[in-house]
């Protein structure tokens, strides 16, 4: 089988050919056909893969082509779906109280073991979503992370139906972001740098846009009422801090990037609007079904530039530009 | 009557000779049997009250001397408490949702309305709360600020019974803090600066003890499974933001004191470990009056040394110093 | 002014000519366009008004034609609507906790004050909601019940986005509910009596149907997974208790409608599915106006037959025949 | 080794000598030190077991002897408990979520599979709760079903300290709810039949006692203030649903008992009052880690009466008989 890997830490992509491996009690091959790719898709480049070669990938959309021993619940052809979440433990203290994100082994795909970016790959049971038959596996690659990881941080912000929600950022997670706030019934804010960008922010469903290189961005959330939740994709530490002060009452930033540097937060402003800071992680495989779900329920669908598994350097490159419009996803034929 | 003040931002608390006043629609008189002195009595001298000249003071502890027009569930001669909610304006967003600590009229006692440093009191009828038999006038009072922002702070922190709960800090907030946590069935921890306070913080109800001079405070958090909830009474934003590491999944720090300097917050942690940092303003009447309940019904108890209103001045002071064991009253006699 | 009043217990509407009354301080006489009839407006005719004569409406949608005394965020020819909750008293136990809807004197329009059948309407000034300009008189009016009961039911009953939720009934509320349902996102079952129904619910958004003549309601219910919430909007208990069974784990089945007789409640349901049965309340007068703005915000319209003023009496017992689709609203020029 | 099985339905409890089992993987054998007996352990000889001849008996606690493949958290000598919970299936819906309590596979100790009536016991590694030292084996043992019940049952109610809390019954499940009730934080009220058990009640730590016998439940409840939760314990439909009418707005009835009959309950008192009535199952094997190691905190104990057992069938009698003081617990020397 054909597969992309960074070799060592610091190393550039490279195709390989490889043996189809075999499948451990527990787990499935799954014949790939669709790969998102997630600026995090660089972790193995900086060394934080758990060992090397390392084939880099959660993003994945594909069939059952082998079931392993002791694996009941699904059925060879099904058509499956494998994110960040690379399956738990079910035995540390996280996963027995059920909060499988939390697993302190922490199994992540593309990192603690190979991913998608190959025509096959390993997964554990539990780490697998149903694609609903609605959505092609191109549609639902980045759904299993870019859409899980803003569907479900927007379902468990809190906010309610109507409630004014902003988004930050439209990028890979930021363009799903957005949609699926207006499916969910919120007051949708998108903010992005650049004026351009709001009437792509509309079709997607935004009622407001916000362009940060022209506007006080707190300023305007508050004008509008102020934001129950500001869910933030970005990376840039400055850009999420700013909308603190525009929060409502109670209201919450949602972080889901993560930058390098720490976010700088006002006490007095978290006291005064008895207001917070959240982190959010992705979602587990069962989260990742229920987006893939609701996108097939709703029509939420992420914008995609596709590149075969050969180019797979060339669409990694794509991607961190930042011009890819608005995920690369690589496929399989 | 007596009363003291702050001529001027800047100016020094002196004592001055003022007529009792009158009492408008929906207010009534509390005549001042005693009043707490908190850190932030110091606003009014730093320029951060409404007008001047003013009174400070509210953690404010006394009888009802008369009733305003319109006020019909308290009686004259009534014991009752007054703290730094001010009241509601009942009319703005905040309060039409009966959010009234997020009131954007936001009064607040002693800062936009004279305080308890007095042997009279105006106060609106939704600021006070009614205090139990059981709790002398002293007891009560500091209840009314340092009380109700930790009591209220815990019960709505997310934290179950039986959860790992750290309060750092032991003064006038601190000590209440971890009597509160202690009585509510959480798994308590005191975190404090230096090995001499630790037999202090048992008896207060402290299952564990961080002295954070001399132990990595994260780390021992993580040691003993990891905060649920961090309440965080210090103004030192160092000492609020290194608990962050200790939190468990899904762990909250909740901020009440509020530091000079932004607190520096890792998004990786907040994200990894599904966590937040929320502000948490002090409460409601009704919320002090649950503070009251509660501690009649537990036994908790502040700490207090008390001088006559006439040694106001040297009792600030003895506050300010942060020597003070651990709530300075001011009574009347 | 014309208004139209129930005499006694057990008397029949009648249109009579009544003086415009003086406005009180801290109301504001709103001139009455429309006026939705709920089922509940025969209430007082059941005796249960706090005196007589008793003009019947909470479902009101008007104009303020004179501020009172202390009315201070309203302004005069502002679009303002009343629905059932007729103000808080802002000092009973409730009230002090901000819970408005359960204020302890219970204010109701129509009930304990003349409601909304008349040229003119007297309202606490806490009781109005203003209306957006998007929306008319006489979509406005229904919303001020069938819609805040739905909608407030619907987006505090613990569903997340993409949940299946379920609506019993598709009359003047359960038309609403179903409208709501989907904009908020959820998986939206319609479950009603005939299969003629049908088309009309999927042209709501309902993306399943349920004939509950035919079909074994809880069985069908469980078929799609289990429903996470029922909202009950009819009046039959036990076409309500059936629904239990076809909850999801930990699903709640909300009751808005007041059936005479009690359900019957199996605990060994409950406890096995974790499940829970909930009254819902309608909402304060801010409920409602984010009813009428999500309504605005999303498309969600009620489908009225409009009647005269003069004709109440007609449009009454239009409303009560259950045949109305779905909403009777009365009218002024 | 010994054991006590129902040979079919409807057969007495008797003693047999059987084979030690073989530990298949991911199981435990546990040497069985004490076994609590609990109502519910009649359930086998009504027919409710999945095979026959069983062994009941879900409050067990003891030590593992052995451990099975793939065990890897657990180690040999280690005191353990087990309860109603048998263990996950980790493939359903359910157990995808985490909500290993709602697992549609439902494996319950001692009718699902052998239980603690016996000298070792299989059971599945995710089914162990970890005892602390401070607990001995027959105070741990009903702690497992009885004690997780309404530990679990009382710390997701709703409550927060401070609120009114009533347990109905002071049975094998009451006289620990009180306990934990009030070492939680609550107002705590114990209601249950005839004057003599008032100062036992108090003992236990209820600030308030109601005999039902002689006094109107719902408006002492109200008279106190309305209760924010009641656990009802009992499996008397009528005492359960009594308490609807005393509870305060927002109010929640859990069941935690269940009556054979169904619970009358009444739509309107639910909606005025914003209130509900939920099922409470017993919990996880980490819920039962969390409900000993909370009672190792705070000093709550089980009131038992031993037998050895061989006079199992005895202790079996005397707990049906409702006359035990509290929990009948068997224990092997």
């Amino acid at each position: 089988m054909k597969a992309v890997q960074f070799a060592a830490p610091g190393a550039s992509l490279q195709i390989v050919e490889r043996d189809i491996p075999d499948v451990p009690r527990g787990h499935v091959l799954v014949k790939v056909a669709a790969n998102g790719i997630c600026h995090s898709d660089s972790m193995p480049a900086a060394g934080m893969a758990s060992s090397y070669p390392r084939t880099p990938g959660h993003e994945i959309a594909g069939t059952i082509e082998t079931l392993g021993e002791g694996v009941t619940q699904w059925t060879q052809g099904q058509r499956v779906g494998v994110g960040w979440f690379g399956g738990a433990c079910f035995e540390c203290e996280s996963c027995r109280r059920g909060d499988f994100v939390s697993c302190q082994v922490g199994k992540v795909t593309g990192l603690t073991a190979d991913g998608g970016y190959a025509e096959y790959l390993l997964a554990p049971a539990d780490a697998l979503a149903a694609i609903p038959d609605a959505l092609s596996f191109a549609e639902a690659a980045p759904l299993m992370c870019a859409g899980v990881t803003t569907f479900n941080g927007l379902r468990h912000s809190g906010a309610r139906p109507g409630d004014l929600v902003a988004v930050v950022g439209l990028g890979g997670l930021g363009h799903l972001g957005v949609q699926f706030a207006a499916k969910m019934g919120f007051e949708t804010v998108a903010i992005a740098r650049g004026a351009e960008k709001e009437s792509f922010a509309r079709e997607l469903g935004a009622h407001h846009y916000i362009d940060s290189t022209t506007t006080d961005v707190a300023a305007e959330l508050k004008r509008l009422g102020g934001a129950s939740v500001v869910l933030a994709t970005v990376t840039d530490a400055q850009a999420m801090s700013v909308t603190i002060s525009g929060l409502a009452a109670r209201g919450r930033l949602v972080v889901v990037g993560v930058p390098h540097e720490p976010l700088s937060v006002s006490a007095a402003a978290l006291v005064m609007g008895s207001s917070s800071v959240a982190g959010h992680a992705s979602g587990t495989a069962k989260d990742s079904e229920d987006t893939l779900r609701f996108a097939a329920l709703t029509g939420v669908r992420p914008m995609v530039e596709t590149y075969p598994l050969e180019k797979a350097a060339e669409g990694f490159d794509r991607m961190m530009s930042g011009r890819a419009r608005f995920r690369v996803v690589l496929t399989n034929d």
